[in-house]
């Protein structure tokens, strides 16, 4: 594949000035425009080490408002970001409506280093691949404009700007750390080792919808010429679709129906036995017995460098908050955050709904619990209209991409839908009502959600159907009793944690 | 100080389950009360290793709303943060109104094992403390409430405790970094060698603004009830005040009118002379030179380990972006960022104004370009209304400190004002409004703005008068003529950073 590229493609400086005028009068144009669309825009730039990429990149950006665009260089991660799952870094790091992103190198380098270069393992390299491929499918599918540029050099050019390179004592920006003695940019140098596993990168993820463009850079006006005016083209057929059909400017999912979890067993919900009590005594021995185990278990966790995600959902008034007290109430506060999910701000309304559950994500060797989730997605998003019916169909496979990806990188997910009849909801509405120290916890919020019960009832069925996986399965919780809920949370958490843990 | 503490205190295990309830119960609802009147919190934890600090938070918190804290762990900086000046994590850290930041270790003991510990030097340790102190006044006079606690135990019960966790197999999670070998933690050892350090530590940086409260913790249970009635009485007795004189919960500004800047000189912009001029043959043949130089300077720059922050500002239309366009033309984009500064979202107006220009903080060896910048405070929020008098009259001290901070640190701190006339400038937003590739440029705004010409040009007086330091100096740029504008800019960069960097 890339041994067929012509590299001697070059142009003039004559043509070179020509052109270079209107293409980036015209690529200023299209930026605005484009933000004015609320279009967000991901330039992906590789290539081997002294393609010029840098050089490419401020010729690229000089023409561009300045308040358009955010700029990534992707070197090595840092302590805190290598203790979270791969892609996390990457997906903190996306555009908001209306902006491109440029990130110079990518989840790309960062995969054949990480994956291929440090494990040598070609498995590890395609695992990470097919993450990668969720990743972008989702943003595009969200409305996200993707484009790859690979900047391509023989390796005889190569060799010539090495030389160069040293005899300017240019420092290598890429890998900045003190102390380091190579190895990390061993993708950089050793062409011919790199070229094969390059290729089959650029060949697994090539799509409509996120784009390989080889860049022939021997040249490096021909190359700059090639990156802004692709870019104008892309943006350009991109917008007129936009501007044509309103409100299609998505890609359509492709295969709710095929999911194998739909319509699996009929009612999940309604075989739940609330009738489950448990007396105070025994939930007060049982209590004091798992937050014991509880404490040993997250120190054992921080050990392991594994970590740990609770996601808590259930109707208003279920317990949420109260069962979350008991499981933290005896855990060392430096390995544990707990996370209450409200309506998303403005700034994570421009971004892709997922973006937002990102900063919380435990690192190696810690928890974190989410009181609510992303599953609002399908939830009162659902419900209340605050998505388009294709925005949450497609949000269940999103999840299970989503979650799949955590747990790959080591994170044990486990999920609690805490669950009451409506009796029961009511008399707990009735009693913070009448309680001036609980008055707080009761909104008009919470008597509208109420009406909707059966709303929220058929959604739940059809999550924990579609979003139960092997890997990030759903616990019913049987809470109608607060002291069986509670002692059956720690439980579950407890004996979940002992076997993840074994050694 | 610290020794003559009496550390028998304790409390018995009765009278504890007595108050415990009532007093977690005052807090949750102080919490909320202080959520409503958005009154932003900082709880400081410090204490000897094993003095009980993350139990003693995790009391703290549970009876809290999860929304309305963030629990902080302050251990080693990661690479990228190491790489900012000292403060710089900790200010991104400062709460958003009506939320508590709770920090668990902090600047303190950053600053005893960074400065003192590392560098063995009790003037860096000074220095530090002094740069605590600004920002530690600045939160307060802003409305932040700081309490800071100190749990101290004697050495022989730190020795006991140290057994059992030895015992008991529980790691530290404080230094949770592969690899590392000690060195870092022995504050938290050395017991006997750090108790003269804390106890200067303390003094050095109690204030009423900012007060330190001993907790007497060889008893847990008595540290737990003085911690939470400690911030029970503070908390209630600041909402009083701010309730009882609304307006006047901000400690007022000491001394505005002892600023040496202030009435030095009289007008310095009307001095300036805007007729001066550059051919562009001359323009043509400097401008490739210092490109070339600077090109070659940002490179030293990153060798070693500087970083370098380039302020513009200056009227509407004076050539802002042309000139930070020439300046970059021909940089690596790797190592600038060009950080465009417009009017605040919603969660930066939620912080103290200097909170959203951390962000863009370069890196030692990096630098960053401001268009625009903190110096709204004292322009357009000045000039509109936007802020109280209070506040854009202390803002001088404020940005001295902070700027002041900022160099300490080892960065080059330059400020251009770029001066044009009025007719100047109407001449450009003609131009501009008659140019359909240059319309966007010009707002409605714009217009507005030109017609408090005098109010802006009064502003700038008193800040080139106020805020231009030995160690942050003004340049004001003669910027009738383009081409002089920009070779005066390259130029005043390229010397300084020559200057800066000889070895």
């Amino acid at each position: 594949m890339l041994e067929n590229i012509d590299l001697s493609m070059s142009v003039k400086n004559g043509e070179y000035k020509e052109n270079i005028k209107s293409l980036e009068e015209e690529l200023g144009e299209l930026q605005r425009h484009a933000w004015e669309l609320k279009i967000p825009i991901i330039l992906v730039f590789e290539g081997w080490h002294s393609s010029g990429m840098a050089e490419d990149i401020n010729s690229f950006i000089l023409p561009l408002d300045p308040r358009g665009y955010d700029f990534h260089t992707m070197a090595r991660p840092c302590y805190e970001e290598a203790m979270k799952p791969f892609l996390w870094r990457f997906w903190t790091k996306i555009p908001v409506e209306g902006k491109i992103a440029i990130f110079d190198r990518s989840w790309y380098s960062r995969a054949i280093i990480e994956k291929f270069g440090k494990e040598g393992s070609e498995e590890a390299l395609e695992k990470c691949l097919k993450e990668i491929n969720y990743f972008e499918r989702q943003l595009a599918v969200d409305g996200c404009l993707i484009l790859k540029f690979f900047l391509h050099i023989s390796e005889k050019e190569q060799k010539e700007r090495f030389k160069k390179i040293r005899k300017d004592n240019i420092p290598l920006i890429l890998d900045e750390y003190e102390g380091v003695g190579g190895g990390e940019l061993d993708f950089i140098h050793e062409y011919g080792k790199y070229l094969p596993v390059v290729e089959k990168v650029l060949e697994m993820t090539d799509f409509p919808h996120s784009p390989w463009t080889i860049v022939e850079a021997n040249d490096r006006k021909f190359a700059t010429l090639k990156i802004i005016s692709t870019v104008i083209q892309v943006v350009r057929g991109h917008i007129e679709k936009v501007t044509r059909t309103p409100g299609q400017q998505t890609i359509k999912y492709l295969d709710v129906s095929t999911s194998k979890f739909l319509d699996l067993n009929g009612s999940l919900l309604e075989k739940v036995d609330l009738s489950k009590t448990l007396p105070f005594d025994e939930y007060k021995e049982s209590k004091k017995q798992c937050q014991n185990k509880l404490r040993e278990l997250q120190y054992e966790l921080f050990r392991q460098k594994r970590s740990l995600v609770i996601v808590f959902e259930g109707m208003d008034a279920a317990g949420k908050g109260g069962d979350i007290h008991r499981l933290v109430q005896e855990l060392n506060p430096r390995l544990y955050r707990v996370l209450p999910v409200g309506a998303p701000n403005d700034i994570e309304k421009a971004h892709h709904y997922l973006w937002r559950f990102l900063e919380g994500m435990p690192k190696a060797g810690h928890m974190t619990i989410y009181d609510r989730s992303w599953y609002g997605r399908v939830l009162v998003e659902r419900i209340e209209g605050l998505c388009s019916d294709d925005e949450w169909k497609r949000a269940y496979r999103e999840i299970n991409e989503f979650e799949e990806i955590l747990t790959n990188s080591g994170t044990i997910v486990l999920k609690f839908w805490l669950q009451i009849d409506r009796d029961t909801q009511l008399e707990r509405f009735e009693s913070r009502k009448a309680d001036p120290r609980k008055q707080w916890k009761i909104t008009p919020e919470d008597w509208r959600n109420r009406e909707r019960w059966v709303d929220y009832v058929d959604a739940a069925e059809e999550i924990l159907q579609k979003t139960s996986t092997s890997y990030a399965p759903w616990i019913v919780v049987e809470a109608n009793d607060k002291y069986y809920s509670r002692i059956k949370v720690l439980k579950t958490v407890a004996e979940t944690l002992e076997r993840e843990l074994k050694s």
